[in-house]
């Protein structure tokens, strides 16, 4: 039992992605270049991003099934047995906000050019930050076999 | 110029943060226990989770400035050189989600106990994802002095 009412939380998105990619996809986007563009009143807030290798994406899975389900199949494999939908990095899930890890190609002012992105043409970016590595990356993390595996 | 209307996006939370932690720090919270309270209705989203030693925990940064400023002092040091806030983790951002890796030290039903989680008290919870190993970790990742010095 919650001992409060959640609020509503409203997001204005920074920007949109624009990539290759135009469908869900289970494949990893490892290779694939995209763009970022981010709302131009908002271009002074990208300044000293270039100094960083890698960035965290977060962005909006505007195609997610909706509503959730409690329990899928991790990497869409009927194969795999169902598991928690937070165990798992599902798209279809109670806010549908996307992480992704990507390597920062380019800035050119409002733009930014990044490989491995696995998000959809048009989704909506949330946040931009930093990749930090110590503070994102985890030495000793261990993931279950079911995860890990190809 | 961006091609097209951002939309607005709602959100509700599907959980709260219990920590001792009461007021926005910069210091690291390594070493603090504490729980992510998910709501009852969603419990079964969190089976399979236990498998995982870390876990990705994206926030509601509740008592954030706002509006974010476009620059900002890494680290709050009022010493450091203004940056970009994107090019920060500054709990000042346009949209104020913070993404906090943390180990997961054990879920009782609804519950999960964690190590690491630098929200404060009452924080609104916005997404649990496990922590994957490659996925989420860059083995040659880059970052300027300016971030990651003491």
């Amino acid at each position: 039992m919650m001992d409060e009412k959640l609020p509503e939380i409203r997001l204005t998105p920074i920007g949109t992605v624009r990539s290759e990619i135009r469908e869900p996809t289970h494949r990893q986007a490892a290779d694939a270049a995209s763009e970022i563009v981010i709302d131009e009143a908002l271009t002074a807030s990208l300044d000293s991003l270039e100094e960083f290798s890698h960035i965290i994406v977060l962005y909006w899975i505007h195609k997610s099934r909706r509503p959730a389900p409690q329990k899928v199949h991790p990497r869409g494999n009927p194969q795999s047995a169902l598991m928690g939908v937070f165990a798992t990095r599902s798209p279809s899930r109670p806010n549908p906000i996307g992480k992704a890890t990507v390597r920062l190609l380019a800035r050119r002012g409002n733009i930014l050019k990044v490989q491995g992105l696995d998000a959809i043409d048009g989704s909506p970016v949330l946040d931009i930050k930093p990749y930090i590595p110590g503070y994102d990356s985890v030495e000793d993390a261990r993931a279950p076999a079911w995860m890990v595996k190809e």
